[in-house]
């Protein structure tokens, strides 16, 4: 029987593999359908808003994304949790020209629904590595 | 009897009031001793590392911090709740030399400790607003 905490550690590991897979389905599937993502600088996003960014347009191929996250923290309540952690994000274009980095933190919400803990809110505080 | 969710609206509006008050002591008092604070392109700030940036050097006289908050979302969950808001803060030195504003969103989570509502984890996204 997995702890909560075990399940959350779970839902972030499948988030970066299936992110690094290009398998946007499986990452859909670990939000809430009211999902608010936060980001520096721009509108909030919701879900729709976040699947079409993940897919590129037309013929375009996925870049590869490697995640590399650091969990600092779980604190789990009933049905909500909240998750800091320390994240690096490298994304590289298919045809393997320029990577760019962004690392930082992020501070996260995760909802226990019909007992599937999901992501709810995400604030994305990751900022450009210069090299 | 306040609800949760009034309790917290009320440590919300405490928290600008003092700060704009140039109040540290009050809005050193709506934070847990285990405080972090999150923000973009810097290391997490602790509470004494907040303390040290709020009480200016010297004989320095204190700017005027104005914030406006619109509360998004709050949800509570036992003694753990989450805040979601929309802030602009404006920055004036105290001889009215240029203001800086920044706008954008946070999302706090929110600790009860012995029946007091605090701040206990906060992301803060928000980025300069060009004029």
């Amino acid at each position: 029987m997995q702890t909560d905490e075990q399940a959350i550690r779970q839902l972030a590991a499948t988030w970066q593999s299936a992110t690094t897979a290009g398998d946007v389905d499986t990452v859909l599937s670990l939000m809430t359908d009211d999902v608010v993502f936060l980001l520096p600088g721009r509108a909030p996003m919701n879900k729709s808003e976040f699947a079409s960014l993940s897919r590129p347009a037309g013929n375009t191929p996925m870049p590869k994304i490697i995640g590399n996250q650091k969990i600092k923290e779980i604190q789990v309540s009933g049905d909500w949790a909240f998750m800091w952690s320390e994240l690096s994000v490298t994304v590289t274009p298919a045809d393997n020209s320029k990577t760019i980095e962004r690392a930082g933190h992020t501070l996260t919400v995760l909802q226990r629904v019909n007992g599937k803990w999901l992501l709810a809110r995400d604030a994305n505080l990751l900022t450009l590595v210069q090299r």
